[in-house]
């Protein structure tokens, strides 16, 4: 275990340029990766599966394009990791799920495949809540062992903030790649819903694949490099932006929401957020609040019941596969599972066009508030990371055993690029940040979270 | 085979009425459909696969509840074939393709899951062009059988248009419903995009599921039970109207579409839709040809490279998962089906975006056309289904082996609701007529299709 404090990130954007003079290469950063994934692991538990073999083959051809000068792209030989929804030809596919125990589809994701096309190393599959829900797998928070790492892209947070990978796959539907990375002290961005091609994951209607990485610039990169290769979603734009990381944006004026979560931010969060807030002022930012305009808070009205509209969405999407997969496995899914879908079946195609259409009056009411500032601000999460010490026997609905969503709600049915950054520590553990545009606006928050990672000293509570 | 002439379509709307009184029963007329199938299906080559003791299971579970008098709905006892392409939890899944031989994942499409929860007996599976694509499975053309069927619900096609069964389940992305409907004397709902949730098969930006039907009341039925117990796809309103068939919509004024297809159109088929046209006009519809209105003329222009923007969206959305079929399969493909795949990879992200402009810009222009008109009505193929022999060797990129879909790339590429009417018979063959609205008035084309059905006699050229 590291002490927050004491957290150097693992990047990979300086090192490649050590690779062509031959200081060192992709193989030897993907030794050290092993190295720290050998001492790590056993407490962090973030992998279901590495592949060293074919790690090992694939830097080793990256190193030889880095010597002849050739490398397919900055992130040629960049050690990643994928999270276990995504496919991947050389490993399998279990979705922290028994009903998928040994799927094994031999082919891969679109991005795990526009990766490898850029020459990344792909790693290993990490550990997911299941099937990308809120029943938790074994992975324990990096810097507080006895804390969730958050989920449900928890294995990919987790490697990022214990320094095996500099860079992870996760994918969010509610809460699921900016949360965990808060409690993991990751950057990372989670893109415009369309941004980045979901290939077979295209599951949800709100749902969003997205890079963890120890810094901005490798955050970036990867999400640049693989929507060049395979752009967005079917019928979207995709991301669009920079082939490197975007210079720096200085706001000139922040929304700051509060959104259904404020109500549940612990005291030394709260003294910690406003910390941020009195930098930036200092910095000559004008932030404005819900009180400060109408529109501002017509959005937070619209915002205020999140959590709902976007489990009733998902719920529903979600019953016909989930479904099937009980009706084959009976014991396959575990009793969070079986509880959301039993809510999912209790619901009539009028409940989830109701969902739908107050997710889109939402979304309007964000396009509103577009003239208003150049961004929004808020907290990733609640607080530092919960405890949790696995379920209890005869609980086995205990709520939220990765945390609460209730931040990270907001952009995912506004569809909306968010940018998280580590810019607290509350108790001694990382809490996040984060900047949210309007849609494609993906490199704009980038380029803001740069002036804010450049600016804002990190606040201790 | 049957003489065009002769064909009197199979029903069930008019049969349920006699359920509940014992002078007939959804296991009677299963079983009529079965000796149909067994006399038909070796020319015709419909089915992939037949549940024989899971259809009379079904069957007589339904005449139970009718008898009852308690029938899950009007569609209770229905024998229905479902596109190769759905899964079915009692039958494989190999979408025409090598590659897929095998396939059996045991569960259901949502749609399939919709159509056994409103009772309707799940019969077989039925031929698939290739992956939804033109390489041609072996069903032949019911009316014909040296003639293709269409494709690519070519089985559900020809099973509806050979009364194997009152009504089948088929899937569109270019012109895989409309086509092989008018090719076979279907009537056939091509919906909204997003109109019927595809469940798994959301794999393209414009595919949707779609009814076949011997008549317009069955062809409704299916769709409205389906969209009432699992909606649309994520994100959509789904397919809403009517409990029952719409009431015949008189239409005041139908904008005549030539599209990119008209220059192909043989004599006999013109002539023949010129007499459909001059029913109308008789009528009293007011008819609105693109020289009579510039908005008129830009759809037509928006519209004329349809084929290729369709072509280009959709083999670039499907290059990841046939590139990794083709590489774990070298055999799997057919040569059509691996060329389609080389020209999806010579394309950019930036070409797709090209296409997806042009989609978009021509949904605008055909949004502007809306108050214009009460619909638009075209041909559905360009003349009856063409004669195929088959492919011969050495020859295996002979285009077009299951018709040209290029009337049906408009209302694909503008997601718009289409109902296909066998209005006409050219050359002793059906051709459909179709009528096409805005997104969301499937209920209203439905509606028209009604009225156009009561008031057009059939024309014979």
């Amino acid at each position: 275990m590291t002490a927050y404090a004491d957290y150097v990130p693992l990047t990979f954007h300086d090192a490649a340029g050590r690779f062509t003079g031959g200081n060192d290469s992709p193989r030897a950063y993907l030794e050290r990766c092993l190295e720290t994934i050998a001492l790590r692991e056993p407490l962090v538990k973030a992998f279901t599966a590495i592949n060293e073999a074919g790690a090992r083959a694939a830097a080793d051809a990256s190193a030889d394009r880095w010597k002849a000068g050739k490398p397919l792209s900055p992130i040629d030989g960049m050690p990643i990791a994928i999270k276990d929804l995504l496919e991947t030809r050389d490993m399998p596919t279990e979705m922290g799920c028994a009903a998928m125990k040994g799927n094994f589809p031999k082919r891969d994701n679109a991005a795990v495949w526009a990766l490898r096309q850029a020459g990344a190393v792909i790693l290993g599959k990490t550990v997911t809540a299941e099937l990308g829900g809120s029943h938790p797998g074994p992975t324990t928070n990096p810097f507080g062992p006895g804390h969730t790492p958050g989920g449900s892209s928890s294995g990919s947070a987790a490697a990022v903030g214990a320094n095996m990978v500099p860079a992870a796959i996760g994918t969010q539907v509610g809460g699921s790649i900016i949360r965990p990375a808060a409690y993991c002290g990751n950057f990372a961005l989670k893109p415009t819903q369309g941004g980045i091609n979901r290939g077979e994951r295209q599951a949800t209607s709100q749902s969003t694949h997205g890079p963890h990485a120890g810094c901005l610039e490798d955050m970036w990169q990867v999400a640049i490099e693989i929507a060049k290769r395979c752009g967005g979603d079917r019928g979207s734009l995709g991301l669009v932006g920079p082939d490197s990381l975007p210079a720096a944006i200085k706001p000139d004026r922040l929304l700051v929401l509060e959104t259904e979560g404020w109500r549940d931010v612990d005291a030394a969060t709260k003294a910690g957020f406003a910390q941020v807030l009195a930098q930036l002022k200092a910095a000559g930012v004008t932030l404005i609040h819900r009180g400060d305009n109408p529109l501002v808070e017509a959005l937070e009205q619209a915002l205020a019941n999140g959590r709902s509209i976007c489990n009733g969405i998902t719920s529903w999407e979600n019953r016909w596969y989930q479904r099937g997969m009980l009706d084959a496995a009976p014991n396959g899914l575990s009793e969070r599972a079986k509880a959301t879908l039993a809510r999912a079946e209790a619901m009539t195609v009028d409940d989830y066009r109701r969902s739908l259409l107050a997710r889109h009056q939402a979304q309007l009411a964000h396009m509103q508030v577009a003239p208003l500032a150049d961004a929004a601000i808020t907290l990733s999460c609640p607080g530092p990371a919960p405890l949790w010490a696995g379920d209890v026997p005869g609980q086995p609905l205990a709520p939220r055993p990765t945390g609460d969503f209730v931040f990270n709600a907001p952009s995912s049915m506004l569809f909306a690029p968010v940018v998280t950054l580590p810019l607290m520590s509350v108790g001694g553990l990382p809490v996040g940040v984060q900047v949210m545009g309007q849609q494609y606006e993906d490199a704009r928050m980038t380029g803001i979270a740069r002036w804010l990672k450049d600016t804002v000293k990190r606040v201790s509570t």
